[in-house]
């Protein structure tokens, strides 16, 4: 459904002066009067859509509703400043559910620097919803896009992918340290999160750059969880396909020529492994080469709003 | 719930160097490593709280989702710039729902200049949830706030009170353009808008400014629907009651310095009317003089959230 309301809402959203950069990346970009840039974000999560409350710890929860934006932000390689939060409680435990929110919230928010900049608070008969904007500013090296990526740049990643849904998509730190140090000392040319997918994230890039990607299958890191999961019974993926589908890994995808890729990857600045895990095409699609070197169009999965 | 909530919230959250205001007023007040300073608020509405869908049309809800957002910006002065809106549609008729506020929308945010900075959009089983997140620019003149007021300024409103369910609460004007003028034109003290209700709105005001109000019954503008409202079978408050408390007139008050106050009456430079209620005390409380004399404690009301 989303996809389908945004190509529409594209088409109906007239460009404004002051907005740099609108829908189809991760955040948008505004100018001030006095020329300065910053970056906006939003994420809403619902009780039973993107979280079962009963099954959670609420503090984790709250955490995660920032973590998201904060994520966002890291995408665009922006500094976090502030967030507004605005919740909807449960009416019966509006309190409890509240304070168990901010928890986890505050704690992430003073990690990050993040001003709490007030917000809405409301109660009502249905389930816990949360919605939180969060503004970033501008480094001098400026944002990273979606749209940069060259035929012939690496695909670098940060960490590895995969079932996240046995705790890592609450516990995840967002890329925030991570990608204002890669801007500041590397030459990108794009970037993104992965929230949806591996998959389904980079053809986000592969369509915003008007260009493709080929995917080498045995150098996508997979994370432990996602062989977790593959090993569970009645569960028909394989730990590959986990890796490239699951989402809510949130981690980087980055753009990167070859020559600066290289040096990126022999230096290893950050604490999380940078991998290269394939090659942006001049052609348009996605494609997955095996060790044996045969090649299958990759269709990119993840999570559809 | 939302002022206990509040209450506790306030000492949950620690200081921040660019927070030059965080919880407690119509806005945050942020300010850039340029110096410049924005303004953010955010606002949240629910299907079957702030309205119902079934009973509404659709893009009334989505003009009154932004109109919102825009009359906490006017409350604080500032230049309305960027929203973000956040969706989560009712997955039966998502797309249609979602046109249907983005028509009432979109021309809200050309009338007033504002750029939709994206956002999020998701469905759910649940009823329509939407969450606005507005950013303004504040003008050499810097903010309006609550906190100002001083004893014997004047109480100074725009507009007209109570009934406003009966469609103002729809239709309404942000006074963006009206807290504007007389921002630059005039020496205002302390400002907010009516949403919850008159009394309880003024109320924040003399909280925030630590001191009290003095209202004259005879000198409140009351709306024709509050008449229409009160003379309706089984409606039991008077016109006045309406309009002390029914809230969501989306309309300025006011804390006016005496004489300034005398300048502004008589010029009258709105199209709106511009009219004094009463005066602000130095003790604390709240009192309304009937025209005989006689005062009375007023017990703010209006929506406790």
């Amino acid at each position: 459904m989303e996809a389908e309301f945004l190509s529409w809402l594209r088409g109906q959203l007239p460009g404004h002066p002051r907005l740099r950069l609108g829908i189809g990346d991760d955040a948008a970009i505004l100018e001030w009067t006095s020329g300065a840039r910053c970056v906006v974000t939003s994420d809403m999560l619902n009780d039973g859509v993107d979280f079962v409350w009963d099954q959670c710890e609420g503090p984790l929860v709250g955490r995660k509703s920032l973590a998201v934006n904060l994520s966002d932000l890291a995408a665009m390689a922006a500094q976090p400043l502030a967030a507004v939060v605005s919740l909807t409680l449960p009416r019966r435990n509006a309190l409890a559910v509240g304070r168990q929110l901010y928890q986890g919230l505050l704690p992430l928010a003073a990690e990050f620097g993040v001003a709490i900049a007030g917000g809405d608070t409301g109660s009502w008969d249905g389930p816990l919803v949360i919605s939180i904007a969060a503004i970033g500013e501008l480094t001098e090296r400026g944002p990273l896009l979606r749209s940069g990526a060259q035929p012939g740049d690496a695909i670098v990643v940060t960490g590895s992918f995969g079932g996240s849904i046995l705790g890592r998509h609450f516990r995840f730190t967002p890329r925030v340290h991570e990608a204002l140090l890669l801007n500041d000392r590397y030459r990108l040319h794009a970037a993104t999160d992965v929230s949806d997918g591996l998959s389904l994230d980079l053809s986000h890039i592969t369509q915003e750059s008007g260009c493709g990607a080929l995917l080498e299958a045995a150098a996508v890191p997979v994370a432990d969880d996602a062989y977790r999961l593959a090993a569970a019974e009645g569960d028909r993926m394989t730990p590959l396909e986990h890796a490239l589908g699951d989402g809510e890994d949130f981690e980087l995808i980055l753009a990167v020529p070859p020559e600066e890729a290289a040096r990126l990857l022999d230096d290893q600045p950050l604490e999380v492994p940078l991998t290269r895990i394939g090659t942006f095409t001049a052609e348009r699609g996605l494609w997955i080469e095996e060790p044996g070197g045969r090649r299958q169009t990759l269709h990119p999965r993840g999570y559809e709003h």
